[in-house]
């Protein structure tokens, strides 16, 4: 049984993800397939890519991974597929790749990327306004029923990356900022609670206020308290107990966090 | 084939509930996986509750359902799993089985609670913030794999009931409440069409309006007319046809339908 | 294996989509099943044709679609089984038929059509409110697990027909109209590119505007700029790059679109 997943910024109104589905199920007819997400905001790849990161190392080896956010659809931008690690990617050449690509990179991890070239594996008829249905969903469907990535097109080594705000270290500990606001407006930072020499013993600054030590879960202080966690992909989280820290405290993407190690 | 659904509050946005599947098509390659709800309203156990035991019922034997609304993720509330009637269910110990195991009660059903305590069957590595992911899913698919429900932890007879409003008898009939707001803006009692000993023969109070009788279905009253009608599971339903009860008359859970039954 | 499609204005909320999967795999446990869409705005059975339309032909033959915009639930409204071309359709007989069986007509392909009056293939139980889990669902299942289409019931030859507007021939062009606004508020007409016979000799005159040419997509403008591309059915869609032309310029559904053609 091979395992597809579809991340876009399509929407669930209009039926193009139920349209791919379709097309993948047409070449293969077994695979599961899972919806990522489709309510990236329209033509934001980093959100899309960020998402599709969180989940695609949860999935089975094998798998295939669909995303198009694709503001460029219908230009020269290339279409790319790749094989990270024991995970495949089938998305336009935009940056949407740079997460998963730096991670496996950073693991040492297999990475193979070649340009969507070969028109044999596209649908037979390609609208410049669709490759989601006529380009991604096909080939992302024959590498799932087992054709090699490399027929499908030339290999390249010149992926387009996105720049993603990393960490700084600052002489008190760092200045880093926020990566993710999720549905229940927990704010995740981009720095992980393994840089931090003791969770217990640090302070963060952000939106004005200031939250001493990392508690475990939310359930570990009261209802409505601004409090810092671990997420759930070992980042640092601030969070309002059972309310909304982007909502209470204005918090959004980018926001700067600035973290004091006390020694 | 092995059946699983999933019901949370995770929304749709951020990707948690195809993480989710992923762990689960690790453990079950096979697995059919139905979403029944990831808009109920955080934190909300009863809403979820609800729409999970609406739908449960209608699934084949043996079918494996995973429900994560979980406002205390990390603290020292339970995981628990349940085998009530011929389905199963994995989620928190925070009353979110209720509905269901008061009908499996009702009717005479096998019961069995187990706590989730044995590790072996979550992943590796559990993170406190995203059970859903760590533990839920992958006892979740375990289960469906075949793994029988002692296995997965000790049996307990206490799990956690959520007070569920019912209709009380008063001298001219019932004193009911709504239950349910679907997303048309029907608005479902709690008072099952089966205590009422002719249909025609009563009057319904709600929202300051008065409702003479329960008509078979919307189409069965103008557009735009206020009507009760017997809702899908059996119980008085207010709506207005091709229109909403909700909006029109500002009807909101909870809120007071008073029955009177003529003689 | 076999594939179904569901298409709903029942939103996502409630679970009465999961609900239906659950009868789905009660009866044809290996199917695949892809949601068109929840999201059709409630009771308006033109949009859901539109959705279902533009996604059907992109099916596996044989696949079995189920679309339940269903303001008439519960009266005698026919409930109606089809096969048209190579496809299966089981619908309420309200005219969401429609595009596809002109289409099928227009193509001279099969056209069998069915009243569904054998409750041999529905849930034991009907609910006058639910006709999408008790009766459309398991009809459904049944045709995917192999059920011939007239066994379900009577043969018809006059279904409900929606009208759908059509582009005028005038002396300088077309008179169109808006026929889809989709998620990122781009705005289909009705107007096939094959009936213009120069797309870069043509004006689009709409909400004020003045659009000249259709481009190969969104990317041959600047971002912001009002434009005319070819859509992926290969109609005339006005879109703003990377923006909505719905919010821009206020353009909605059934909208006059008036085509120049030079000469």
């Amino acid at each position: 049984m091979t395992t597809l997943t579809i991340t876009t910024d399509f929407g669930n109104l209009n039926g193009f993800v139920g349209t791919m589905k379709g097309v993948i199920w047409g070449i293969a007819p077994d695979a599961n397939i899972a919806d990522i997400s489709h309510e990236i905001p329209a033509q934001d790849i980093r959100t899309g890519a960020i998402a599709l990161w969180r989940a695609s190392a949860f999935f089975p080896a094998g798998s295939v991974h669909i995303a198009v956010i694709d503001p460029g659809v219908g230009t020269k931008r290339r279409a790319i597929a790749a094989k990270l690690g024991n995970q495949y990617y089938v998305l336009p050449d935009n940056g949407l790749i740079t997460p998963m690509l730096e991670d496996a990179e950073a693991a040492g991890q297999e990475v193979r990327i070649v340009h969507l070239d070969n028109a044999e594996y596209w649908l037979p008829r390609v609208y410049t306004t669709f490759h989601g249905r006529d380009v991604f969903a096909p080939v992302g469907a024959h590498l799932a029923a087992g054709v090699p990535l490399e027929a499908l097109g030339t290999p390249i080594s010149d992926p387009v990356r996105l720049p993603l705000p990393k960490p700084l270290p600052t002489e008190e500990g760092f200045e880093a900022s926020i990566l993710v606001v999720d549905v229940f407006g927990n704010c995740t930072t981009n720095l992980r609670v393994s840089d931090v020499p003791d969770l217990e013993q640090i302070t963060i600054f952000t939106a004005g206020q200031e939250i001493h030590g990392v508690l475990p879960s939310y359930g570990h202080a009261k209802v409505g308290e601004l409090v810092a966690v671990t997420d759930s992909e070992g980042f640092i989280e601030i969070a309002v107990v059972n309310g909304s820290a982007a909502k209470t405290y204005g918090i959004k993407l980018d926001d700067p966090v600035r973290i004091q190690i006390r020694g």
